[in-house]
Formats: structure tokens, sequence, C-alpha cells
């Protein structure tokens, strides 16, 4: 049998990508044989907000990478170690690659695996510095490790029913989840979320769903803070004047919050009278000013160890001039890191398929081809309150 | 100044309460003298499922005990050492009393108290050994260690708008969310809760606060299973015929839950076959059976160390028939006793002030007039799918 | 190249064990393939109480089963799909087998892992009702999953100089370890350990390394209770007349302690003056007497589903008689189940390495050949104080 | 009856103490009455490292102030509002400050306080900008809120018999503690203490305590390392040339520890070339470089909101420049603040008291007079390896 061709969004250089035709996955990465992999035909694969750090030039990814980390496929065939997987499951990619054999996977630390990527702890698909992994931007895709990676969704039909929901889980809506959680989120919590991009709305989501009395959104953008409101959260535009402890004490009665949530990371721009120029320690400051005593923050939020293109040496290395006496006077704790998606896909599947949220309404899902790349890559750079999700073969969109 | 008099509702034998002139308050329990009391004009008073226990008679609970343990009032007066509390705030008394000074307190665990009860660890007001502490089925009532025991609502207007919701932070609404707590109830969770009584309905609801993907009731009265089908719940009526594991399936997909919450106790009846007859440990043997391995099974019904009117000898000094082995081949936990209700009730004080849930409406709250409480403990007894709350001094019923 | 001849310890009906011609291992289990699996040379392998269970006759065994679960060995043959590991790797092979990709794989519950046995949760080598998969207690063993289940030691040399410490990572000093975490032990806890036995002692070791600051003993064998005096504990001599809360107020000023750690299981046997009389749920009984409020009982003993040995109809099918209510009363919580090996090896391994623990002298190891099984099963079930670990190869003993 | 005349040690400006005489206690503070208070005799208080930050003049701690936060002594006169202790008990006194009744103390968060100093979270005994309580560095001290506060011994004479031990359950011992359970240290774990002071010394005790398998502490003073070596830790000798993970390796086979615990705080130098300098965020930077991914860094070392003393602009407001990117890469977690000490310091007690380990020994506890002050606060900030602890009354030292 022939294989099918494939296609795939490739990262041109700065500020561009393309939609080019790229081989037909193998079961393989290179000399290293993935026995242990399936591979997909793609259903929805997203455009990721760290897609953009890439895209925008700001990491060392080299043009011809195929982007895409955010996968959800039916299994079009697997390798013979793959005992607990079938051709034609439909199921959800975590976008951390593990091998479920290490002592950080088998801790359920799987966003820091030790064997998937000779560089360093943790890998991805289609990601700079990730592992040398394909993306899953394209028509197919190769998964290793699939037994342990996969979720598999119990019913076919409802899958692709809610196809708009579940695409979230493979990054966004674990990784917002995850804030809220390391943030310390419970019931009853009030909760501050930084940015109201797609991961912002995602944790908005999250604590809503952990039971939290009162989310907070701020950001600068009006329509991501519209987007937020439009699920009963209340929202902070950070360009208007005035201190934040008082904007926190007409909604909230009090000046602070339990738990703060950083979904902005090292990209970060000033507020108020510095709002427009980069600020990588804003955020992080703000979080120290804003959370109450003894308060958790969770920053999935990305920051990263090298930033060539930061306008001051420090933050070119990662160095951020962080108010961390100001933490340590409120017994602060701060939980840093990728998320390590499998720890909460399986639970959030399960709220999506009873009904308990609906997380694509939330993010305002848009879906388009994988032609449209190009042009979702610019509208989400300008700042659109959507979530792109690319259908790669028109399954979902005419 | 002359005192107001005092009227509450006494246990005068198995079977009968009635409302009689009782003495106004004083700080002190006896000899002991509670400077960091304070006495409290009761603006609410709930029946509870354990006052039901004494009431039936399976208790050695003495005549003329007053009853009640589920406050809520407005301070009247305040000892000298009370610093952090003013006359006129308005109040959530937790059910344990708890002295916040003695290494359990210290450690959270302020149902198990050391300094406030002689015979052993934990208090109650009016409850049979639990302290000799006057319940607060009342116009008045004495509330001692008030700095530490007593939630203060942060808006009076508030707080009487809301006070069918609030009266519930008291006991069943900490009690079943502890339930749900203990066994494990998180977000994508599927629970079972055994009793669809006030506390099991409260647990369901807890359920759902906590992120529970499905809840599943299970009861013998259709009223009550009525009562939580409208708040979403999903109910097994238990005199139906049938396997539990094949109705979870119809429901789930699955023939076994995640979390199993015991909301019965000791009274358990058999179902099916065995309908009717006193079955003390038939709820702890379903839970094993249906809980999935490495599950936890949260108890917060009563299960007491002496039960005089049992059916059996093994049951008089609280011994049941457990299938431990079940539960141990199935790796379960077990988690028992009285809700620390004070780690609980701010947190669930923040859900209701911020509209996150509706306690009220699902526990079906029926106010009545304090003389009111003779029926109402016994249509309480007869099943009724209410939650009765008391309103001493006529401010919420007319 | 022609495979070496295998020996293994087989089971040969109430009593009788014998060491026999087996065959040689594959990668497989009947029809299963097991390309994720490796053929061991083992290197010692040890006579684990449970097995007694069998032995004695005490489950439905089938005669000809290949006893033995507690296996370190060194790699003579890998699976295609293994990766991680090479031959001659010196590993610890965790009892219970676990494929690592089932759900409760990834939460760490590789104790009742869903892929490992039809018949229920949970599988191990040589175990009735454990899946089928053959017993180590032999020359050559097969592991399934290895690069999951499989604890590599850093270095051989070292390795084979601590064999008899290390040998102990397999079951019972992990084993011991569980009980004391879930007990919620830790610095500064009193601790009673039911049982002098090696899950006992190593219980008991577990809870020093934890930083316990008193360790209490019961047993009804002086030389095991000497056995636990010879690395510091406290001991109670069950024989002996008394109650428990007197004795333990002469050793640690109260009576009762933080913790409470059941090493018996089902064959309980009463005491005092009901000794030699089986009493299942003797223990747990204790542990609800002896436990302060609020302290949490660890269960590794076994208790099991179906006994059809036992003395009374009850517990036939695995059911106690317990006082529940009392537990309740306290607010205790209970931990069952088999050790999830893999949470702990790795850590403990470390402990070992670094000479933290001398857990080979505190169970009082003796090595022993394979012929001498027979003989090692007899001494163990009468009661000596010793674990028997044994030496196919006789690497180690002359 | 004639009030006794008491003494104290006073700070008198940058680099200088007098012991003077001073007012003897009462029950109060200013105008707040302090019934629930005590006036203890003091048997021991000890010089601390952080007392150094003001005496040499690195906060704004006005002239006159009475020093004095570790405080060990036998009651004297008790408010009305105390019930559960007596005059004569001998208590520990924890040197954070703490009400028992806000919503912190509740949650066990005692260094966090919102009651007991008004302008911020947290108080102490004689120290700056924490609430104005008189330091105990003296003969006799109030204590408020003592039922709450106070961990009473449960022997006199073995209290007294124990006091070098016992004196250290006031701060560092439980400080040290907290680091280490913050860093997540546990059985087998491998630690790095930076640090070698009686903080650290004590966090090196602790990880030993809580079964680290290797304990290594990092210093640039050799006494200090010598005496960290005496009880069994590894050291690293900052001042010498090499990369750490090198060195690491050579002790561990690893180039990576497991937790990390800052001992050091703000006033952290630069090591090897950058020796002698101050870089206040030299350890944060080398936690993050050395710890392993998803390592957990513990940080009791005192980091400031605002250090008027400082090298730099950025440092004056306790702003560092932190390379956060290297530690989100590696999903660290961050755990700062003052040790709530009630959480611990019985637990370490009965450690001590049942001889599981030696603090005093490993901190090198030296008795001085209160006359001696001076000279012990000199010596001590000249890098003494030793712990200074004062007998006001003569009771210990001749």
């Amino acid at each position: 049998m022939s294989q099918p061709s494939n296609r795939g969004v490739v990262y041109k250089g700065p500020g561009k990508v393309a939609v080019e035709s790229i081989p037909f996955p193998e079961l393989a990465l290179g000399d290293r044989k993935c026995n242990h992999g399936v591979i997909l035909k793609v259903l929805t694969t997203n455009i990721c907000g760290s897609d953009q750090h890439m895209v925008r030039g700001r990491t060392t990814a080299p043009e011809g990478l195929v982007l895409g980390h955010e996968i959800t496929g039916i299994i079009l065939e697997k390798g013979d170690d793959v005992e607990f997987l079938e051709v034609g499951d439909i199921v959800s990619v975590p976008f951390n690659i593990a091998c479920g054999r290490c002592r950080n996977c088998k801790a359920g630390m799987t966003g820091i695996c030790l064997n998937v990527n000779p560089a360093r702890p943790g890998a991805a698909y289609g990601y700079v510095d990730m592992g040398g992994w394909v993306g899953g931007q394209s028509d197919y895709v190769m998964v290793p490790y699939a037994d342990f990676n996969l979720l598999k969704f119990p019913d076919k039909g409802q899958a692709k029913e809610k196809i708009a929901d579940l695409t979230l889980l493979s990054d966004i809506f674990p990784t917002g989840f995850h804030g809220c959680v390391t943030a310390g989120v419970g019931p009853g919590s009030t909760v501050y979320i930084a940015g109201a991009g797609p991961v912002g709305l995602a944790a908005a989501v999250s604590a809503q769903l952990l039971g939290a009395a009162c989310v907070i959104v701020g950001d600068m953008i009006e329509d991501r803070l519209a987007q937020a409101r439009s699920f009963g959260c209340e929202t902070i535009d950070l360009r208007e004047e005035g201190d934040m402890e008082d904007k926190l004490e007409v909604i909230l009665g009090e000046r602070e919050v339990d738990a703060f949530v950083d979904c902005v990371g090292f990209e970060a721009h000033g507020c108020g009278c510095n709002a427009g120029k980069e600020a990588p320690a804003t955020v992080l400051n703000s979080a120290m000013t804003i959370t109450r005593a003894g308060g958790q923050i969770g920053i999935p939020g990305l920051y990263v160890t090298d930033d060539p293109g930061a306008q001051d040496e420090a933050a070119k290395v990662g160095a951020l001039s962080m108010r961390f006496g100001l933490g340590w006077a409120k017994s602060h704790s701060f939980h840093t890191g990728q998320c390590p998606v499998m720890k909460y896909h399986r639970a959030l599947m399960q709220a999506i398929l009873f009904d308990k949220v609906k997380i694509a309404d939330a993010v305002n899902v848009q879906m388009i081809s994988l032609d449209q790349a190009p042009q979702g890559y610019a509208d989400f750079d300008g700042g659109a309150a959507k979530k792109f999700v690319m259908d790669p073969h028109g399954e979902f969109v005419a």
C-alpha cells in the first residue's frame, strides 16, 4: 500500500510560516526505533502561544521546523510494542513526550522526562530544543511510547461531537489547570489570572472547575477580557490607571487574592505608564504584591533560560529582577515548569464528557483548515481572542 | 438590665421533644469559666440527622437535654478574652467545640479537641457524651472559645439575605464536603453518595463544587432521590432489584466509581430483599464492592462505639461484620470521624457569598419557627426530603 | 546456544515444598508476548511470610506452583522493547508486576495494575490468583515490562557487597515502609508495630528511618522481640498479662501511640487469655484502642477476600467483626493494600547505599542455598527470627 | 510582693549591644492587654543569625531595642485567660508570635499571623518591624497567647538536663527542619545545604532526621565545615576553585542533588573568584543550577523587602537578579518565609527527648552568661562555629 502524502506547517523564519509537503512519519526518530509508537491521522491540532515565541523569532528555532504540539488524532498504524491501543482509536496526545520508564515519569513528572531529549529533561513535538520530535500541525504525525502517552476517548462518536473541547486536552486545558493547582486554587478561593490569552482563559475555567469563589482575569486586550467575562469572570484592564489593590477591593472587598496564576511568562509587558515596554519580571512582582501572605503562585507561563532577543543583558540569560524579598516576607511559594499533562488529562476529559465544563466556548475555539495556518498565526499574534484549531482532513469544517 | 427569657427544644424521652423555657446562658459551663465565650442571639438553628439518633432513643441521652448543634447567631455579649469579634457580628458556629490550644486543634483536627470533653476527644452542643455543652435549638446560646470557633460573615445585610444557605455552614455542608474530600473527590471524579438525607445531598453538592464529573446518589426514599435529581445528580433507588454494578454501568459506562461517600452510618438498612432490616455494615460492604481499586471511602455517616438498641450483640458494642479483605485487595482507604468544620467553613462561605453554590436549594431548606420543632422532628424522621431550619426570633419566617 | 537448565521451589500441597526442575523462562506468559521483558539470572530470592499462607494450605494455590516474588537478579537476556537496561545490569524486581501504562500505574499505584491479571487489579510472581506469572525462587525468571519495573543498582560491585540489604528492596523493606508512611509516621512519632516477623521488623526500621521518636513492637515470640530490641526498638510481649495501655504508659508516658502499623493480617491470633486462637480482627481492634484520636492505621498485613480455612463462616468470606465505631469516634483512617514497591524502592536503595540503614541486620537475613528451601520454609513457619534469602547460584554462600 | 529587677541585651547602634536594666514585663503590650499571656523567667535565650542583621546595622532597628527571639523559660505568672498551663511549667517559646485565632493561624501558618503586627502579617520578639514585642535576651519576658504559643516540656528534670538541645526548639531547629521539609527532603534524598551557620547545621541534622541518604553542606568557613563533618555530613568549601557539579559528582556519583536548602539569605557572598563581594542572588542561582529537574528549593534564609545597606539600587528594594528561566526549565518550586515553628516543635521535642537527635552537638552550643552577650555577638559575627546560648539566671553555667 502506498503511503498517503503528508503536509505540515513549517517555520520559515521570523514572522513566517507556510504549509508544505513533509515526509510521512515513520516509527522512528532518526536512528531511534519507536516500536512503542503509533502513527496518527491528525484530527485536530491547535496553534499555541508558545509556538508564537518561535515564530516571532525570539528563539533559536531553525527554519524548516515542522510546528505543532497540540494534537488529537486517530490511530492509523501501531508499533509492535503497543499493547493497549488499537488502530482506529481516537486519542489525545499530551504535548510533553515522555518515556514512562524513567525516574521522573514514574513520579508523574512527565514534563521533565529523562529519556526523550539528550539536551535536557523534557521534550515536545515540533519545538526548538525539545528533542527534535516532528511537529503535529500536519496530516499525520508519529507519537512514541503510545501506550503510556496517549489518552483514549471511550466513544468515537462522542469524541468527534465534542472535538472542539477535547482538542484542548493536549495542552492548554491541563496547563491552565496545573497553574491553578500549583497556585493552591480550591473551593472558595479568590484567584487572579494574569493574561487572558488561551492559557489564561483555560486557567480561569479551571479555577471555576476547582470551585473558586471568584476568578479575576487581567489583560491589556479588551476582546480577551470580554471573552473572560463571557463565562463569569471578573476582569481588570491593565491599560487603565490605578492600583491593582484598589481594583481588587472593589471586586472582592479585599485587597489581595488567595491565589495567583501567571499565564504570561517572560514576554510580559509593563502596565499603566510602562505599557508597551517589555518588563519580564512585572507579572512575578505583581504576584508578590497582590497575593495574600501564605498564598501560592502558579507559573505556567514560560520563562526561558536564554532569550537572545531580550532588551537587556540580564534578560538575555534569563535573569529577572525579582522583588524576591517581598515574596519571602509573605511566605509565598512559586511553582514553575511545563505542565505534566498526563497528571490531569483523564480527569479533565471526564469533566468534558459529562458536560461539567465548556472549555471550547471559554477559549473561543475557531476551527480552520491547515491551509489557513498562516492566517491563524497572524491573527493570533495580533491578539485575537480566539483559539485556532486546525482540521487537516476537513472533518469538522466545511 | 434584666435578662431576656430563653426557650429551647428539649429531649423528653424516646420519640418526644418539646419547646420549653430554659435558663438564659452564662459565660460558663458549670464551674468552668468561659471568658473566651460569647452569648449569641440565635438567628437560625437546624435539625440534624444525628439529633434523630438521640430522639429515636438509640443513645443514652438523658431526658431534659437541650438539643441543637447547628447554630448561626448574632453576638449579644462577649467575654473579656474575646478580642477579634464585636457585639452585633453575625457568625456561624461550627458544631464541634474546640479550644484552639491543644495538639489536635493546632493540627486542624477540631473535631477531636482534647480540652472540651473530659470523657473523650471531641465535643458538641446539645449532644449526649459530647461534653455537656448546652444545645442551641433555643433563643440564646453560649459559644466558648469564640475567637477561635466562630466564622464572622463579612456583611450583615448579605448574611441575612443568604441565611438559608449560610445556616448550613455549621454542620452539614462542611460534613458532606469533608466526606467528599476524604473520599478523594476532585475534578473529573465519578462519585457515589450513599444516602440522600441532608448530609447526603450536601455531599452531592460538595462533589459538584469539587468538580466531580458525575455524582450518583443512592437511597430508598423516592422524594429524596427526586431532590438529588433536582440539581443534576444521577440516582439509584435501592428498593429496586438488580446489581449496583449494572446500574452504574448504565450511568457511567463503568461498573465502579472513583470515590464513595457513606452518608448513612450505623443505622443502615439492607436493600433489595433485605430492605427494612438493619444491616449496619451494608453501606461499608457496598463501598468496597463498587469503589475502584485505589479508591478512597469517606465516612461522614456516624458509627457509634456503643449502640444499646442494636439488633445483635456485636453491633451493641459497635462491632460490624465488614468484608475488610475485599477492601484490602483493592487497596482502599477508609476515612472516618466527625468533620472538623473549621477546616472548611470559610471556603464554603465564600462559595455561597459569590453564588458558586446553592446549598439551601439542594437540601431543600424549610424554615420553621421554634414552636414547630416537634413537627419538624417528626416530619424529618418520616423521611421528608427537607432540611428543617428553625428561626427562633421570627426574623425570616412570618 | 543451549539454554541453561532451571530449578525452582515448587508448592507440593499443604506443608510441602520441593526444589524441582522447571522450564527455562521465555519472554512470554502463555500466548502473551513479552518483548518488554527480561530474563534474569537470580542472584537472591527471599522466602516471604505471604508465601507461608499458600504453603500452609490457607489458599487455593494449585500444586505445582513455582513460588517466589522477592527477586534480585542480573539481566541475562532482554526483549526488543527494552531500551534502558543492558545485559549484565543488576536489578531489584518489585514483587508487584505492573505494566506502566494503565491508569493506576500512571498514578503510582503499581500494586493494582489493571493490565497484568485478568482476574482483578494487581499481580505478582509465583502467587495464587495473581495473574499466573512464574515465581522466582529459581535459577532464572522472566520479568515483564522490565524498563518500567526494574530498579538498576548503580554499581555492580557495590550491589554484590550489599546484596543482603538490597535483596530486601523487592518486598519487605518497601512494604514495611509503606505501612509506616500510610500510618503517618514521621519525625517525632510514637509508633506501634503489630508483629515482629520480617515485615514487622522492616516496618520498625522504616519508622526509625522516617525519624520516629519511639518504636514499639508487639509479638508473642520472644526471639523475634529480641531481634526488635537489637536495633533499638521497645517491645511488648503479647503473651504477658496486662493492658496494652498500661504497658505503653510505662514506655512512653502516654497511653496511646501516634501511629499503628498492622504487620500481621488475617491470620492474627488472640493475645493474653485468648492466646493461640485465631482472631482475625484482633489486631485491627487493638489498633483502634491504642491509636490516638486523629491517628492513622497502616495495614500492610494481608487480609483476604476469601479464606476457606477460617474458623468461622464470616471470616471465610473475609468478613471481620471490627469495632468500627471506636475508630470512627477517634477519627481514624485505615490504609490497606499491597505496597506499591516502585514508589519507594529507589529512595530506600539510596538509604542502603549511603549506609543510612542496616535492614539486613534488622530482619536478621540468613543466606541459604536453593536446595535448603524446604528447611527454610519449615524454620520460618516455626517462628525463626530470621529472614531466609536464597542464593540459587551459590555466589554468596559457600 | 516587689517585682524582681530585669536586665536585657539592648541594641546600641551598628556593631554594638549592651546588657542593661530594662523594665520588668507586664501582661500587656502598650495599651493592648494580654490576659492570655504569661511572664517567663528565662532559662535560656539564644543569639540568632537574624539578630546579626540588625546589629550589623543592615536594618532600621532603633537603638534601645531589646533583642532576643529564641526563648525557653519557666512560667512565673499567668494571665486570667491562660487555662492549660501552670506556674512552674517549663516551656519553649516559638519565635513567631501568633494569636491562634486568625485565618492564617488556623491553617497552621503561625509565621504570618494577622493579629499581632499592625504593619504586616507576622511578628516576633525583639525584632525590627515585627510588632514591637519586647525581646527575650533578658531575665524575664512576656509571652502572649500563651496557651496557643507555648510548648510545655513533659518533665521538668528531664527538660533541664536536655536544655542545650531543647533551647533550639524556639527557632533554628524548626527553621532548619522547615527548610528541608519545603525542599522535599525525605528518606533517600540527596541534599545540599547552603551555609554552615547554626541554621545550616540545624538543616543538615534535620535532613538526617528525615532520612536523607547524603547531606552536603557548603560554606566558606573551614571551622563551620568541620562542624558539619563532625556529625556525618559531606562538605564543599566554596572558596576552592572548581565547578559545584564536579564536586557533587565525586561525592554522589551524580551532578545534581534532589533537594536544596538555602540557609544563607540576602547577605550571600559570591564564591570562587567573586569571593567576598555581596551577591544576593548567588545562592538562589546555584540552587537552580545544581538541583535536579523536579526538585524543590527550601529557602529559610532571610530575604528582605528593603535593604538600605545593599550595594546596588535593585537590592535596596529587595530585587534580585534571578535566573528564573533556568528554574522554570527544570520545573523547580521555591518555598520561602519564616518557619511556622509550631508546626514542628512538638515532634522535634519528641525526637530530642527520645534521643533520636543530638542537635546541640551538631550546632555546637556554647552556654554563656547574659553578661557575655556582647562577646557572644562579636564571636558569632566573626564566624565562630558555635551557637551561643545565654543562661540569664546562671542555672546551667557556673
